[in-house]
């Protein structure tokens, strides 16, 4: 499609009514809050049966990622089955870009199909807001990760989990640690906790994973894990990848570890009911301990839970609006 | 299974029901117009829900295909699925075929989990036939592709979507503009105009992407498009690959446009109301350009739509009348 | 996740309920009969609709297969849809492990998103056992194949088979034909058939292919075909992979067949009436004559047919109590 077709994004209908979700960025806190309670409402413990509903019955959600991913991929697809909707799951790479097709024009051949919405992912950041711009108009886009912009479901499941633990955001002071230049979990995690009022949001990383200069306003920045950590409620440890270590001038895994592996020792730094959180997959040995990320104070294993009732919210938002 | 057990293909009950479709050739007339009256009782604006039913509740539906596809294999899926069916997707070269297990022996295999009808593309024209050829009686074949040689849903498709906007098929002139040669829509386009009674059908290519000359008794041969789409009221460009210009002797994709590519400026040799068709995916600026895919006389979105709608009425008309 | 996590395992709950299916070795018989007799009442002819019930409504199936399968993959996907549960389907080799997730993080987020069971197939014998040691006890794992060790519904898939065409397994002469050594299919059949009070079960293979002399204790071992299948009520021939005949030093496949491969001759050695099975995917020619495969003998598709419905017994005695 001609880039003439454009139009300008915004993400909440006339109404108010949230339409898409690319970037929690700009989003109306009192948006924000409202996705939580209705993720409250979706959550359960594991020992009962997941939440159901039949919201979206009839309705057609397309997953496209064209980045691996069995976490979210997963949860984005259980949560509008579990809300009674039909789910197209298009590996992208796998399939369209074999014939050279634009992704626009893929995602045209779906909305003609009577696709409700789509849930992206892409290494381009730019695609979510570019699919966006030009679908019709009862139909939603939600980005599942897009490149190291944003992840705003993301962002949504680790504020719902501080919260359920913490009862408030507000007053909380979270430290996000680890290769904060490349993550989309960290930019979305901290418009989430900002939106919901923390007192103080650090960004700790070695100086050449640290982002621009110009990003993260407001944000408190430390170079060393102890003093990032020190006095904190929340200590969000990112995943960090092999070729990045490079650019952070560590020379392997083990390095890494010694300076930045968040351990039982060095978690005393922070206050000692602080929350351990990771958006997983997790380098055990690197940039947590086994003994932290399965130990008393790791709320990993409840952020996942929570991403499925985050998405069940998001979709329920997002598509009710949708249709006469 | 060995070839004893092959039995002749009729696509058509004792009781003139539609059994299994894998060609539009030879299927009476009466047949085509009870499936398009079927497809428009299911297509439905974008505007509105997808039309659903359970007309299918309690049977399993395979679709294997051995070619990639987005478009043909998810809309197959979703029309089983909109009508209550269980879908089961087999990618054929990545399972089976890994273990050199035999087509026949994978449908044999499906068959026995009470599979009730296979949905088969395969580069090798011959299979979804020898497939319908040895399978039990209450059990249906539909090609989703076959080589070069059948794809009966997109002829019915492009039927739909034409009689939706002309009202009729008989007294139209329609063109067929580019490989034909190696194109199983086209063939599959032409037995359904022919159906229908449509006054002209015109196969429009470079000389070396014509068919045989046995091939498409009735059409109208013409080797320029401008005079191949004059006052036609329907024009059909199909995809050109790349591999396949060599034997036109047209050396690049530039080259092709040039002389083959349906541009606003040509479109005027067609009627001024004429219809704008493509299979897709489209090469935007090879075969045809955006400004006509995109444009007032282009009705290929519409087709990917129908698409949906026609394989509910295929589905439900074979399956139907397959079981006690 | 740390070893001092693992659990021990048994297969039943305190009150005797089976809890997982990871082997059918040292389960007791009345859980065996149990079984058979719940697949029975799922067991349909081909020419009526498959069996459905809402039994697993609300709950979800992870099918996690590292090594490709059609048909049992398939076979549980299908059961536990026809059950009413929702199923995931998990490519371990092309998802987490891309990222270098163990198998265990995996598990451990599929289980937060509310899976009820995990079935799994692997290479390493170990896997099922490692997850199940490791799972909530609201959760259940079955084997889908796991190495040369478990084939657990396989085993009973054999079993109900053999009970249908002869009413009872006692007092029947089996015989498991190939490369026993490495099979997890003779495995699982031997503890099903053996269970269920066969007279007599025999392993017949050539040397090479025979287990180590401590295993199938209780079996008769015989290293020719014709003495090995004489006077027998069964005969299961085993798949034979080229790379495993150098080890039986039979240089290629046409001297297999001639030494090992079941034809119509040869068959004449059983008792008149004895059963062919195979559980697929078949070399015919190889280890088995197409003749024979498909003749008035075989039982291979009733095989396949019964797998649903042993997945559906074993899916619902599982899961059944796995919830208060």
């Amino acid at each position: 499609m001609p880039d003439s077709n454009r139009k300008p994004i915004t993400q909440l209908r006339a109404d108010g009514s949230l339409r898409h979700l690319l970037t929690l960025e700009g989003l109306p806190s009192q948006v924000v809050r409202r996705l939580l309670e209705r993720s409250e409402h979706y959550a359960r413990p594991l020992t009962k049966p997941a939440a159901r509903s039949d919201a979206l019955a009839g309705r057609t959600i397309a997953v496209m990622f064209a980045e691996p991913s069995t976490r979210t991929r997963v949860s984005f697809e259980l949560a509008a089955r579990r809300l009674g909707a039909d789910v197209v799951n298009i590996e992208v790479q796998l399939s369209s870009r074999l014939k050279g097709e634009s992704v626009l024009d893929t995602v045209a051949t779906l909305e003609s199909m009577h696709v409700d919405a789509f849930v992206l992912r892409d290494a381009d950041p730019s695609v979510p807001e570019l699919v966006a711009s030009h679908v019709a108009d009862h139909v939603s886009v939600l980005s599942g990760g897009a490149g190291s912009h944003a992840h705003p479901t993301q962002g949504l499941l680790d504020a719902l989990t501080v919260r359920q633990r913490k009862g408030n955001i507000e007053g909380l002071r979270i430290a996000i640690v680890g290769d904060i230049r490349h993550s989309r979990v960290a930019r979305s995690s901290w418009h989430a906790f900002a939106a919901l009022g923390a007192k103080e949001i650090r960004i700790v990383a070695p100086q050449g994973l640290m982002p621009e200069s110009g990003e993260f306003a407001g944000c408190t920045r430390l170079t060393s894990l102890e003093s990032g950590i020190a006095d904190c409620d929340v200590v969000m440890m990112l995943r960090i990848q092999k070729e990045r270590m490079t650019a952070a001038s560590i020379p392997d895994e083990a390095t890494y570890f010694a300076e930045w592996g968040l351990t039982t020792q060095r978690l005393r730094a922070a206050k000692p009911d602080a929350l351990v959180m990771h958006p997983q997959p997790m380098n055990r040995g690197v940039e947590i301990a086994s003994e932290v990320a399965d130990g008393p104070q790791s709320v990993i294993r409840d952020q996942v839970r929570n991403g499925v009732a985050v998405r069940m919210a998001v979709l329920e938002a997002t598509l009710a609006g949708g249709r006469p």
